[in-house]
C-alpha cells in the first residue's frame, strides 16, 4: 500500500506543471452562475470537466441539465462490490466579480505572482475540484484506485444549489456511496491541517421598503414623509443588540450550546482576535464577547447585511427622498436551527417593528441547513492520518463558519455522511476581489487526497 | 397704465405658441451641472439665453466663465434712475436624471401630454426662467418697460451654486439692485396663488463608514467584523428618535418658534395629511407630530438620507461583508439654524456614536442658510396684486420647504430682499423621473409677471 501511494505521490510531483495548466485552462472559463450572461460559459465549463473525467478513464462521464446550470457525474467503480464507494462533490460555478475595478488581475486571466495563482474560482473551489481529480488520476496512472469513486459536479453552489437536491432525489441509485468527499472547506493556514466537522447553514433575503409613490423632492417633503432608507436603516438596525446578539424573536432559541469538551478543542485553533484583525484589516474586532472569535464564527450565528442601495448614488449630491430603498441580508445558521424558521423570525420581526409608514416586501432565497459531521467517523479518521502524515502534524478540529448545503442535502437524501476538507486558506479572497489559491498548499493537498484514498480501503470492515 | 399692462398681456397670449416653442428649445439642452459629461451642454445653455437675452433688447448681455459653470448676466436699463430695479434670479442646470428606467419620456425631449408639459427642467426651473424673460418681452415688444430690469441667471443651483458668491461679490455694482424676483419658489395648487416668503436652508454630506480592507466571505468572517453596512444603518437609526425628531446635539437650539399669529395663518393653507398622502402615495404621512404637515415641510428642520450603497446590490445572492458602505444625506434648515453649525453637530454624532469597530469619513457638500422675507415689503405685497388680479383669488403665505441659498446670498451680498414666487406644482416631480409643469399655469405666471413690473413702478416711492 505505502508502495503504491508512493507511485502516485511521485507521478502527482512529476506532473505538477500539466495539474496547475489544466487549472488554469478550467480558470479561464467565467462561469458565474447568477449572471444570466454567462450562461453558455457555464455549459463550457461542464463540457470542460466532463472531458477531464473522460480522459480520467471514467467509464460513465455525463452532463445531466437542470433547471438552471448541469450537473456534472462521473464514476469509476472497478474496486469491486465490497470496496467503499466515495462520492466527491465539487461545484464549478464561481461568485461574480464586482466590485471589479477593485482586481488587481483580470478575474479570469489566472496569474502566478510567487506561490499565488490570483483567479476568481482559483480557491472557491476549481483549485479543489482539480485537485481531486488529479489525486485520482495519480492514482490510476501508477496503479489501481482501492477505492470506488463517483463525481458529482455542480454549477449552482453560488447561488445556492437550487436543483441539486431534485437532482439527488432522482439519481439516488447512480450516486449511492458510502461517504461523501467534499473539498469544499478551507484550512486555517497553510501548516495547519484541519479537519471541518460543522458548517453553518444559510438563508438568504432580499428586504425592500417603499414609501412614495415614487422619487421626492426632499424640499417640498421633508418632514411629512418617512424616508425609505432612514426606515430600512431603522429596521436593519434593531437586528442587532449592543452586545453584537440577533434581536429576531426566537433566533437562538434553537442553537446547540457547546460543551466544555468542545470549547476546551476548539480553543486549539489559532483563530483568535488577533488572527482575525490582522485577517481583515478592522479597526477592531466585533462581536457577542461571551464566545471567543473562532467560537462566533464557527458556532454561532449571525445576521448580515451584503448590499444597500436606495435613491441618489452617483458624484455630488441629489436631493429627493427615495421612493424605495433595499438590503441584501443572510443569516448563517448553526445547529438546530433551520431555513424555514429564521425566514419565520425575520418575517414576525418585520412584522412588528415595521412602521405604518411605509410598506415592506421579503424575497426569500435558496438556503440551506447548517451540518455537523461526527468526529469518529472511520472516514474522517482516514483524512486525518492523510492530513498529518502529509503535514507531519496533529490535525485541528474546526467548526467552519461557511455554509455547504449540500452536506446536509447528502446525508438526507443519499445517507451519507460527508468529510470535509480543502485546501482554501482563510487569506484567499473567496468572494472577494483578488481571488487567489496557495499552491504550495495546493500541492500538499493532491497528495493527501492520494493518501486518502489509500486509507480509505483500510475502512472498508469498519464502514460496511 | 392698466391699458399697458393690458397691451402686454394679450401679446403675451397671442405669442403663447412662440413662448413654448422656445422654451422647449431650452429644455432640448441636457443641462445637468453635477455630471462631468455634461460640460458642453452647459456652455450651450448659457450661449442660448444670452442669445434670447440680446434679442430681447438688452443693451449688456455677457456670459461670465466661473470655476466651473458660467453666469448668464444681461441688463435692460432704460426706466431712469429713479425707478426701481429689479434683479431676475434664475438657474438654468437641471437635476441628474437618474433613475432614467422610470421616466415615460425621453427626459430631453419635451413632449405635451394634455396640459402638462414632460421633461426635465420644465418646472424647476427652466419654465420660470422663459416665463420670467417672455414677461419681459411681453412688455417691450409693447410699450415701455416701467422698471430697470437685470438677469442673473447662474449654472450651478442643483450643485449649490459653489462660484455664485463669489461672482456676486465681485461684480457688486453690476448686479446693484432694490429687490431680487426669484422665481425658483412654487405655487400649493392650480388655483392657489402662493407667496413665500421663508425657505429652508442645506447642509448636504457624504458619510462613508469603513470597515475591513476588502470585501469579506460573510461565512468565513461572519461574526468577528462589525459589517460597515450594518454599522452605517445604526449609525443613520439612531439620528431620528421614535417622535420624528432629529437627534443631533443641539440640533433645534436655534430653530425659531412660530408665532401663534404665524400659526393661525399658515393654517390656512391647503396642505394637510391627506394632501401630502395624496401627492406622495405614502401609506401614511410621518413626522413630529407636534407639528402640523404644512408646518413641519416649512419651519422645521428635517435630516434625509438621499441615498445607500454598499456591497452587493445586483440581481441573485453575494454572501459578502462589504469593506464599506455610503450614506448621502442632507439636512434642511430653518431661520436661525446655518449649515456650519449643522455640520459640527453631525460630527459630535458620529464621534459619540461610531463605534471603534469602524472608520468613518464625513464630507461636506455646499450647502446655504434659511432665508426669510418679511410679509409687507412693498415689492411683496406688488407680486400679491398681481397674482391676486390674474387668479381672481386671495393669495396664501407659505413656508417653502426647498433650499433657495442665493436668497440669503443676495441678502448679505447686494443687500436685497427677494421676492419669491414662480409657477411650478407641488406633483411636477421637480428633482423625480418625469419632471413636468403645468402650462395654464405657466401661461397665467407670464401674465402675473407683467402685472408685477407695472405694479412696481408704484412701490418706487415707498421703496426708494
Amino acid at each position: 500500500m505505502a508502495a503504491n501511494s508512493q507511485k502516485a505521490l511521485e507521478y502527482a510531483h512529476q506532473h505538477n506543471a500539466e495539474f496547475l495548466s489544466d487549472l488554469k485552462e478550467l480558470l479561464r472559463i467565467p462561469s458565474i452562475s447568477t449572471d444570466p450572461a454567462h450562461q453558455a460559459d457555464m455549459v463550457l465549463t461542464a463540457t470542460w470537466l466532463k472531458r477531464q473525467l473522460t480522459n480520467l478513464g471514467c467509464e460513465h462521464a455525463e452532463i445531466f441539465p437542470t433547471q438552471r446550470h448541469p450537473v456534472v457525474y462521473a464514476d469509476y467503480i472497478r474496486a469491486g462490490a465490497t470496496a467503499p464507494t466515495i462520492l466527491i462533490y465539487g461545484h464549478y460555478d464561481v461568485q461574480p466579480v464586482d466590485p471589479v475595478g477593485l482586481w488587481k488581475t483580470n478575474p479570469f486571466d489566472p496569474i502566478e505572482q510567487g506561490n499565488q495563482l490570483f483567479s476568481r474560482g482559483a480557491s472557491d473551489m476549481k483549485g479543489q475540484v482539480v485537485a481531486s481529480i488529479k489525486a485520482v488520476e495519480s492514482i490510476l496512472r501508477t496503479g489501481s484506485l482501492p477505492v470506488n469513486v463517483k463525481f458529482m459536479l455542480e454549477g449552482e453552489e453560488e447561488i445556492g444549489s437550487p436543483n441539486l437536491d431534485t437532482f439527488m432525489e432522482e439519481h439516488k441509485h447512480l450516486l449511492a456511496c458510502d461517504v461523501v468527499l467534499n473539498p469544499d472547506a478551507g484550512m486555517i493556514a497553510p501548516d495547519v491541517p484541519t479537519i471541518v466537522y460543522a458548517l453553518r447553514g444559510l438563508a438568504y433575503f432580499e428586504l425592500r421598503v417603499y414609501g412614495p409613490a415614487h422619487d421626492l423632492h426632499s424640499g417640498i417633503f421633508g418632514g411629512v414623509v418617512h424616508n425609505p432608507a432612514q426606515a430600512l436603516c431603522e429596521l436593519i438596525a434593531g437586528m442587532y443588540d449592543d452586545q453584537g446578539r440577533v434581536t429576531l424573536p426566537g433566533f437562538y432559541d434553537h442553537v446547540q450550546a457547546l460543551s466544555a469538551e468542545e470549547r476546551q478543542e476548539l480553543s486549539r485553533l489559532p483563530t483568535d482576535g488577533q488572527f482575525y484583525q490582522e485577517m481583515t484589516g478592522v479597526p477592531k474586532i466585533w462581536g457577542d464577547a461571551e464566545y471567543t472569535p473562532g467560537e462566533r464564527v464557527g458556532a454561532r450565528p449571525t445576521l448580515e447585511v451584503h448590499g444597500l442601495l436606495s435613491g441618489f448614488t452617483g458624484t455630488g449630491t441629489k436631493t429627493v427622498i427615495p421612493a424605495w430603498a433595499m438590503a441584501k441580508i443572510s443569516s448563517r445558521l448553526v445547529p438546530d436551527q433551520n431555513p424555514e424558521e429564521v425566514d419565520q423570525q425575520l418575517r414576525q420581526y418585520l412584522k412588528a417593528n415595521a412602521p405604518s409608514t411605509i410598506r415592506w416586501e421579503l424575497t426569500t432565497f435558496g438556503g440551506g441547513p447548517p451540518s455537523y459531521t461526527e468526529r469518529d467517523l472511520p472516514a474522517t479518521q482516514a483524512l486525518v492520518q492523510a492530513l498529518e502524515s502529509v503535514w507531519s502534524k496533529h490535525v485541528v478540529y474546526k467548526r467552519e463558519g461557511g455554509s455547504i448545503p449540500v452536506v446536509g442535502s447528502v446525508r438526507t437524501i443519499l445517507g451519507a455522511p460527508s468529510v470535509l476538507t480543502g485546501f482554501g486558506l482563510p487569506d484567499d479572497n473567496a468572494h472577494a476581489p483578488n481571488e487567489k489559491l496557495d499552491l504550495p498548499t495546493w500541492n500538499k493537498g493532491i497528495d493527501a487526497l492520494i493518501q486518502f484514498f489509500y486509507n480509505m480501503e483500510d475502512t472498508l470492515q469498519v464502514n460496511k
